[in-house]
């Protein structure tokens, strides 16, 4: 993913409807909130077995689950452009923390959360 | 962004961890709901001059949103993963439906929705 | 349970603490929204075996339960009010109205949205 | 507000439609939170200016604040009679703890979270 490239687009996409006025922060915030409730949504009422019926690319709800999950990674990416946050080295330095806080042989199998341990 | 580098990394994270058994499509549609209101959390009370104060890369609040929006997008990238969606394409399919749904000279400094118009 | 009491006593909370200013309707909004993500958080990466333990009066997790619980509808009441929306009348008509979109011999057993049908 | 009658009659809702099956607690707190976001759509991009309008009885909005409200507290009550959780009880409770982590005369006028005194 180009996200420089990606970024210029969506703050482009902005600007020509006047929006920006609307990007601030809690706004956006709010957006993937909402956005990520859209996606939740699909899953509301769905079991194991049902999930496995989004692997056909023909399926309707996999449509839906694509379109939730481009407007979250979007607002995410917008968010980012205006506080000039490098969203991959973000990613990755998250990645390590996350790796310390939950060592792989110790946590091996288990959902707990680390303050649990 | 290299996504395909980036699903390797954390498909293995939770292949070590053997956390995949949690991870199924429901779970991490939570997930990501629930690291998007970690993120809102951070606006709670904020006006729009504290806004401002995020643009500081000291400032606390802003390692926060790096968090939150780094825990969100992984998420998001794995269940990409788990279900074979190209992120990126999904994304610009996105957002040229909404170029059409949104055209420009339309909803010039508009929030409505588009079923509104 | 005592609305109007409630009501009195929550805004009394709210202005001793001078805290009317931070609870505007977009902000409460946002708190029932935080609430609600941090009562779905208790139920993650719980299964169904998981949620019977819950049974327990002195489970843990149950605690918090109650908790979060309180804090939605405080919020909810404290929006109410500041409204001038009588809940019990709201619920009511919603629950007549719900009524209407899923009569029972039509939708038995199935949890599909009304506009699916 | 009659809980104890207002249980029976939404726990008889979902008896008629068979639909007690889909009424687990994760299932529940997942829609909690789903209209928990419903409501906050309706301030998505709203002012301060924009919520006075809300004021006016006939004001749209105003109606599917309501709604969603109602929808929320709704879920809440089920979900309390499923874990037989005295709801006033537990929301008066709460209130005393915020009443002792949130002393009037210490946090007066200030929306920091207690753990940060």
């Amino acid at each position: 993913m180009n996200e420089k490239k990606l970024q210029k687009i969506l703050s482009e996409f902005a600007r020509k409807r006047d929006w920006e006025q609307f990007h601030n922060l809690k706004n956006l915030a709010i957006s993937i909130n909402l956005e990520s409730s859209e996606l939740l949504e699909i899953f509301q009422w769905k079991n194991r077995e049902d999930e496995k019926l989004l692997m056909d690319v023909n399926c309707v709800d996999r449509k839906r689950v694509e379109n939730e999950i481009s407007d979250i990674v979007t607002y995410a990416i917008r968010l980012c452009d205006i506080l000039k946050i490098d969203l991959e080295t973000a990613m990755m330095e998250k990645l390590k923390e996350n790796g310390e806080k939950y060592p792989a042989d110790q946590v091996k199998g288990s959902a707990r959360k680390y303050d649990e341990y």
